[in-house]
């Protein structure tokens, strides 16, 4: 039996439900696309009393299998207007699982102008505290305050302020095994979802006594040891392991995908000044609390996270993903790793995605309100949207409405949600992904860039998309971390396997996939009645008018062969 | 045969075609409709090459008819994603017909670099002249300086500094009587579209020398004469010509519809501070330039604008009309016609829509931004908007995408477009009229207002919506001021003889109603072409769940039941 605490927002009450169906037993996104699917009015105000929001850990939460504590987030989103679904690492999956919890349900909302609160969960029941003296605040300092009060081995959730005016490019921050609040759900704005129930934080105490009930203990580590060898084994976790993510950089240079100028252009002239190999040798040669392996959650045997310091040695951000760089360095042609971690540092402190973020000061910059390759121009930029001033809501509000407010037509997003940082016209099977994903451009599933043959031909990319979609949704679809994909595409007997010896339930690997493919349906569907059609999925007129220089290609993908994408 | 003048606006070339069908014979919006729905492609970018601008006049322009010279621009709208159609008086329309056009249609699109350019149409041809010295300058020094080099007598048009940066409540300015561009077609953005074609003016020289032919002049004098009789005799053109739509303040305050706080009130108190009689006696009082009758085209026996001076008895603004005075007079507080008029002649110059742009605002005081009731935080946030400042953008693109961006749910719109000055909740027959027309919120078809026996019950308003629908989309549908339907509206036979005597083409009042009823069709259908679904014809979420404290009304339409008043 797996537990879902529901907490009504406006009335304050609390109830724990006992569910033992398989999407129960799932939980991640099989559970919270399922529960926002059944439980929320399609067409309901994101930020209304209808939508509620789910925080859903995986079926191996809380175990010591490795990368297997993602939080999934779920709800409708404020900026697609379709269904959300958005992960993060972090310790608060595992603290839930020490709850007895599968998934904690915020519902209904009181009014706009209501007292924030502090929502608590622990092995004595839930309150709902004070949450006042956080309002304003940023991220970092309510992380501090919150792992004062209620100590850093406790699970916190909060969101930053620009969550609290309700910016649809806002996040949730979920604390790290430092008690840092800095594991994003980025996308969808979440946050102002959040917020928009007047819940400023949520906190899972460390008093948790539930153990997990193996069936045969054994057999479960045994198979949790298999998956960390294969993690280590496999050149990609390899190769994120030293690098991290940012060996993408060289990869969509030389592939001509990296975004540039606004997603003008695929290739920016000195790349390499923000590549994998400057961050590894920035990161040691400054040293100090720099560190180039650094793991989200424990346990965890790819550790792809980093800890970028400044000048003196002094954490200035962590960690800077490759879709950071891109979004935020190379699309606004900027070429210093600092300036972009300088940015990294306070979008997470306002607490808005750098992707959708990054993407709208690119919007910014072609409407000339800087140039681009402007440092200080572009941090204060993220300064604008920290302070909340009006060009800082503009920005906060995404690339699609900043491009409508500016007068830029060139907005790159599928969905409202800011393309990630592979240049579509450059990589039809990403291009096939963005125009595939229900929850607007998204890279974490479908991800065809490793296996494109013809990256510029749009032939095929519609099976090739479809496969891909599987395989990365696998990852999402029992709370793993992405990147283990790598290691069990050809295989999942090992994570089955991992379900069958700590539940004792047989999970094929046909069924697996047809869990996956159904909670695709499901998330299609919820769109379609959110009144989202085929039209939407689109990228804006110019990616399909104008070619891209560094390839010559224009986006060609028609509105029939997207569709087929999304048919499962 | 009628006369369609293509300007191509990338490569400079022209072209004239001939028609001789119905729907260039009654012009306005019968052929701005179909020739958007025939030449547009609907899910074109609205600010791209694929989208065209038709500027049409109607089947008595140029005549000695009263108020028959409306200009009817089509296109699609980039502020609601669907087919548009924004008339304004003025005498465009009489030097189009002078000049033999019944159209005249601007196509493609230069790159957005481009020097802008003045299209310049008389008797020897058509120009495309520099018009870098207008740029970014007001509508009512571009005006002016039209007028210099062009002569007051020219058909003039024009757009603000608001479309130059492509802001979506952008309109187009059109000459008046005494060539100054202060009539507007405000609604739907086309003033972007405009510019978006690197257009900044287009002057129609008052050098045509095409007369009407009429088949049986005598006859056509006759009623002509009947027309102005009717109208003179009416009860509602008669109020209209000695107070003008001010009239209405008194008339939505005693029904509780007077849009106030952000359409969350139905009533001002102090209302009649900004009422029809305090203007009256104010203008007259005053003196000067002012004027309480004022005709925006001749002839017009209406004549229900007006000119407002200020103290001194200059002229401040010209004309101020109710859905003004409701959107930036009660709807923020506002209780002083000075501060209405001046934001007013601020948003005329900026060259944006009043309605819209007062809307914004009424979200931006909810937000917290200025009091409501702060006159000159409301002129502030005008001259922002004159001045392009990052909220000045935000409040030039209209009510929905300042919700979004400032974080209020309580956006008063339909389709983006916002909801004219009769708050929905109090009157479901408006409402039912906002939700069924094609162009988003609005009030000039379909005016039930003045017909509710029951307004606070949503019963019959499907039928009574539709009906005046069909009565107040005849005028539009042939070029004639909105006004001449009180006059008209049980017999059409005046205006059917007055085609009948000029053209020789009998059409009967069924045949019109066909036309009219095919029009509203043509234009859903292209909505639905446009991605727009049943689900988009909705208020925001607020106005369902939260009463209306004058009347205890929440909004109660189903989808269903406006589906049924789009049904034609």
């Amino acid at each position: 039996m797996f537990s879902l605490l529901r907490i009504n927002t406006a009335t304050g009450e609390t109830r724990i439900e006992k569910y033992s169906s398989k999407d129960f037993l799932l939980g991640g996104r099989t559970l919270s696309s399922r529960l926002v699917s059944r439980e929320v009015e399609a067409t309901c105000d994101a930020l209304g009393k209808k939508n509620k929001l789910f925080f859903c850990n995986g079926a191996l939460a809380g175990t010591a299998t490795s990368s297997a504590n993602r939080l999934s987030i779920g709800g409708k989103s404020p900026l697609t207007g379709g269904i959300k679904e958005s992960n993060a690492g972090g310790i608060v999956g595992s603290r839930m699982a020490e709850q007895g919890l599968r998934c904690i349900a915020l519902e209904d909302a009181p009014t706009g102008d209501s007292a924030w609160k502090i929502v608590v969960v622990g092995k004595d029941g839930v309150q709902l505290l004070d949450g006042t003296f956080l309002a304003g605040k940023g991220v970092y300092e309510k992380s501090d305050l919150l792992t004062a009060q209620f100590g850093k081995d406790a699970g916190c959730i909060t969101v930053g302020p620009a969550a609290e005016k309700l910016l649809m490019a806002s996040g949730i921050a979920c604390s790290d095994p430092h008690g840092v609040c800095s594991r994003y759900a980025g996308r969808g704005g979440l946050g102002a979802v959040m917020a928009s129930k007047r819940v400023i934080a949520m906190v899972i105490l460390a008093d948790g006594k539930h153990k997990p009930a193996f069936t045969n203990k054994e057999q479960f580590k045994d198979e949790s040891r298999r998956v960390v060898k294969l993690l280590k084994e496999n050149p990609v976790s390899a190769l994120f392991t030293k690098y991290g993510t940012a060996a993408m950089v060289d990869i969509c240079q030389s592939l001509h995908v990296l975004p540039t100028r606004n997603f003008r252009h695929g290739v920016m002239e000195g790349a390499e000044k923000i590549n994998a190999q400057t961050m590894y040798d920035t990161i040691k040669a400054r040293g100090g609390e720099g560190k180039t392996q650094h793991a989200c959650m424990l346990p965890c045997a790819i550790q792809c996270s980093n800890v970028y310091p400044d000048e003196g040695g002094k954490l200035l951000c962590s960690p800077i993903e490759y879709e950071t760089m891109a979004l935020m360095g190379s699309n606004l042609c900027l070429k210093n790793l600092d300036t972009i971690a300088t940015m990294n540092r306070i979008a997470n402190d306002a607490g808005v995605d750098t992707l959708d973020c990054g993407a709208a000061i690119g919007v910014a910059m072609e409407a000339g309100l800087a140039d681009f390759g402007d440092d200080q121009a572009a941090i204060g930029m993220m300064e604008e949207i920290r302070n909340l001033t009006p060009l800082g809501r503009i920005l906060g509000s995404g690339c699609k409405v900043a491009a409508k407010v500016l007068g830029i037509r060139h907005a790159p997003h599928v969905l409202g949600q800011a393309i990630p940082a592979y240049e579509p016209r450059g990589t039809k099977g990403m291009a096939m992904t963005y125009l595939s994903s229900p929850m607007g451009a998204d890279h974490t599933f479908g991800f065809t860039l490793r296996d494109e043959a013809k990256p510029l031909t749009k032939e095929g990319k519609v099976g090739l998309s479809k496969k891909f979609q599987v395989i990365g949704s696998r990852m999402d679809a029992m709370g793993m971390c992405n990147f283990v994909r790598y290691a069990v595409r050809h295989d999942m007997t090992p994570l089955l396997n991992l379900i069958k010896s700590y539940y004792d339930v047989d999970i094929t690997a046909n069924e697996f996939d047809d869990f996956v493919k159904e909670t695709l349906r499901i998330e299609h569907h919820f769109n379609t009645n959110a009144g989202i059609t085929a039209l939407d999925y689109r990228f804006a007129e110019t990616f399909y008018d104008e070619a891209q220089p560094e390839t010559g290609e224009k986006m060609d993908i028609t509105d029939e062969e997207s569709a087929q994408a999304r048919q499962w």
